[in-house]
């Protein structure tokens, strides 16, 4: 027997459609490539939307074909997101980040018919276009006036090319089972792999995201995505969550360093933003130099790697919650919730500061678990590492245009290796193809380095497993000092005595002035494996 | 082109699987109806109903099969509650205060297998069996030590029930569309009509309910919905949202008096409540009287009826906040979000107050709009009265056993008149039956019922219209005097004055011992109108 309530399929265009209707005077703000800051509202932004997608049909975009950008987080972008997705094709947002061998791969891996940008791209797309031959339309993504001299044969103005689209255009209804955008992501071997989102899987996540156990976003809310709209589903989601509930948003544009965004968070009343410990640290920095508190600012979405104890003692200082979660392209990706369990109440102060350096509790919509090699459920016990599992509506069942089975049993292997606590708290303490196995236990690279974050006058740091004539391998740390400040190996590891076992010391520390960080802001270890690889070797030839 | 996430049934098993994997150790307690708490935790609460549903099986209930229960919130129903829906059985939750014709009728008509019960009701139930000849087993809702002597020729102990059930049994996995409960609707007018929810609707409204632009429901959570189970779908949804977020849920039993409340939220750490004002009235007076505050409650769920202005002041005076929404059994019920618009934020205090007197704001998944009798939508301009029309997933679709086509054009009429102001905010004027039409015009009987329970000396307040010699209907003013206080009509339409359109004050007032409230806790107008149908005739009559 079936229900009898309305059955409607989950389309994207709802978003947008309920901002329209219900917040249509809410803004977005938009610091643009060219500079100046451009506002206008959901009511616009919805006006011009229909006029996009009605231009897109128009040229021939069809239900499936793939649209692709790549831009900054602006107003044009949420548009054209939200208009491609709406019309039932599919948004491909690009990472300018990659190399461009891998850029040229994954545009024709998703076979682009169309492709926006922004002017700062145009040297890029200039040096590429002849290598992508499904590309028939190039939009840039500025107004008239702002068109510059190119060498691109079909390249029409975004603003010329909406200008005559019908705004009485009325989305298209579907299956809600349909495509809605495609996110590669790069993995440190092989081409990137190709994530292919659904109406009803970004609606279910939109719904969560925003939601109480989520970031918890409602109408009053000012929303700020540092996040670029090309990384896992378009800023995390933020993009759809926000015209969901009718917070007001602010795109950043290219520019993220401390200062722009401050600037935007008190010229804006921003209450929530989202980024990666990197930028938020640049941020806390700032905040703390001016000595005139975070504003308006309430919490701060964290994500990508773990947010340091000082970081997280700084902002709640200035009155910022931090909301600390895991998750990836695969899972849409919210993968846990920044709400902590009831035990979380009874801790003491600097316990909550540790308990926020995890990734979270299970969020309703992901179930998950630790397992051994063969998908056997590990103890949740604070001790058994394993690799960390998930499965539900906003996870990936496989790669676009790849037929190798990806799940096992219905479970997808985060490639992260986690413990549970006794409470269900998930505490990353590698990723599977970083783990460091020493005399035949697992040493978490995560932990050091977290720990080593806290030493005085360490701005940065990694550890690796570094091969060892005796151990197998031992944990070798890498470590960026603090401009001016003092610091050697054996002030570290006085500091890091006691802290952690005394196996997982490291036998050695190395000072580098930099670390290198992949497309999407992750430390490459394989590089750093690759460069030391002789050393634990060579130390014990110079000592024998 | 179809996306590549994986695509799971939204299934309300999830809600106790869940809650049973990552909050197994938080407590649900009850209050029996034979007098003892009974504390145990959603581990045990998912072991018991995995039992339950084997049981039923067993018994031969199959899916779609209606199992009804006549009970008090209390742990047994909760269990019933999800084992039924989790076996893809159908709740039928039987509202007791129901006369008993209106409960046979629902009963034969819902042709229910099984009936659970509290003991409170084995009386009427002993009367009425014999009137169910669907109904093959009744399960009395207690342990063995506690069953009484009876006349029931099949009745069993629910305990014993259970007792021999397998609790490995797993949930069966099916169509997210099939029907998961039942809820008659007790109109003035004809039989009771039933709604008929589904796992998708069910899944889709528990996650918006507990949602930030709902009420907010978090782990660390402790929830007591005073709002009975035999309600719009169970509780308003509040035994679906709490496992979800691995809540503490705390379930009141019988007894809903102010002191029995209080001692719960004191003892178990209440955060929010969810009922209607006449409960919450009560409760204020309590907590005044005491003096001791409000403990550990934040906010209150308010829906039914508008709360008056003095009980919003007085429980954000104790540090609660009143969460006031609109909705009904036929939408799920939530119809509209607590949280304000961001043009709120501006409101001086006394405005904040009066906004909370108003039904709400539009919820992302609730389209709404007034319409004219042609299903025109109406301007959104603070003034325009219209029929409040919604639709969405969680919005009823047709009545369970009725061919007549209940939508207009997609949309639902809820029979509630509203006018919308200009940031979209709801404000209902009238139930559609109880509009007063004066020489043409439509007066808004909420709007004085809401201003006269501000004057002092009111308890109770109902603006009826009464058939007038000159002006079609003149409204009367029918009120319930606070024990002890001196009002009269005068004092009252002095208050009035200014604060309501000349035209629209009542032209008498006539003062009542008590009002009558049918069987969901709304006023009885037509019981009203028919006792006062001669007042301005016969005063035109005396005065000619």
């Amino acid at each position: 027997m079936k229900g009898l309530m309305q059955n409607q399929p989950l389309l994207l265009s709802s978003l947008l459609k309920h901002a329209d209707r219900f917040h249509s005077g809410t803004e977005i703000v938009s610091r643009t490539v060219e500079g100046p800051i451009h506002r206008y509202t959901y009511g616009d932004a919805a006006h011009r939307t229909r006029k996009l997608a009605d231009t897109l049909r128009r040229h021939g975009v069809a239900p499936g074909d793939r649209v692709a950008t790549l831009a900054w987080n602006n107003f044009r972008h949420f548009e054209i997101e939200h208009g491609v997705i709406g019309l039932g094709a599919v948004w491909h947002a690009i990472n300018p980040r990659l190399i461009p061998s891998q850029i040229s791969y994954i545009v024709n891996h998703a076979e682009d018919r169309v492709l926006c940008f922004d002017s700062s791209f145009l040297p890029l797309v200039e040096k590429l276009a002849h290598e992508w031959p499904t590309v028939g339309l190039f939009v840039l993504m500025v107004d008239r006036s702002s068109m510059p001299a190119n060498r691109l044969p079909n390249l029409v103005c975004y603003e010329d090319f909406i200008s005559s689209g019908d705004s009485g255009f009325e989305w298209p209804v579907f299956d809600e089972l349909s495509a809605s955008s495609l996110f590669y992501t790069s993995g440190t071997t092989g081409n990137p792999k190709g994530v292919l989102y659904s109406h009803r899987s970004d609606v279910l996540h939109a719904l969560t995201l925003g939601g109480a156990c989520g970031f918890g976003f409602v109408a009053q809310d000012t929303i700020l995505p540092m996040t670029p709209m090309f990384h896992a589903n378009g800023a995390w989601g933020f993009t759809h969550a926000a015209p969901m509930v009718g917070a007001k948003l602010v795109l950043p544009g290219p520019k993220l360093d401390a200062a722009s965004i401050a600037e935007l968070i008190e010229g804006e009343g921003v209450t929530v933003t989202a980024g990666v410990p990197t930028l938020y640290n640049n941020l806390l920095k700032h905040f703390e130099e001016q000595g005139r508190g975070a504003g308006t600012l309430k919490r701060i979405a964290v994500a990508g790697s773990a947010p340091a104890p000082r970081m997280i003692e700084g902002f709640e200082r200035l009155g910022v919650a931090v909301n600390h979660v895991w998750g990836m392209t695969e899972t849409s990706p919210s993968g846990t919730s920044p709400q902590p369990s009831r035990r979380t109440a009874k801790l003491s102060p600097p316990e909550q500061i540790a308990r926020k350096t995890t990734q979270g509790h299970p969020l309703y919509g992901v179930d998950l678990k630790i397992a051994d090699e063969f998908g056997n459920e590990m103890p949740r016990d604070s001790k058994s590492a394993g690799r960390l599992m998930v499965r539900g509506p906003w996870i990936i069942s496989g790669y676009y245009r790849d037929d190798k089975p990806l799940l096992q049993d219905g479970w997808f292997d985060s490639g992260d290796v986690a413990v549970l606590d006794d409470d269900n708290t998930v505490r990353l303490t590698d990723r599977a193809k970083d783990v460091i196995k020493s005399g035949g236990e697992w040493i978490s690279s995560i932990d050091v380095e977290n720990l080593t974050m806290g030493c005085p006058g360490v701005a940065e740091a990694a550890v690796i497993g570094v091969p060892h004539p005796k151990w197998e391998e031992r944990p070798l740390l890498v470590v960026v000092p603090l401009a001016g400040a003092t610091v050697t190996a054996h002030s570290i590891t006085a500091f890091l005595d006691g802290k952690i076992a005394k196996w997982w010391m490291p036998d050695d520390v190395v000072f580098v002035d930099a670390l290198s960080y992949g497309a999407t802001g992750k430390i490459q270890k394989m590089e750093l494996r690759r460069r030391f690889a002789d050393h634990y070797a060579s130390m014990a030839r110079s000592t024998a």
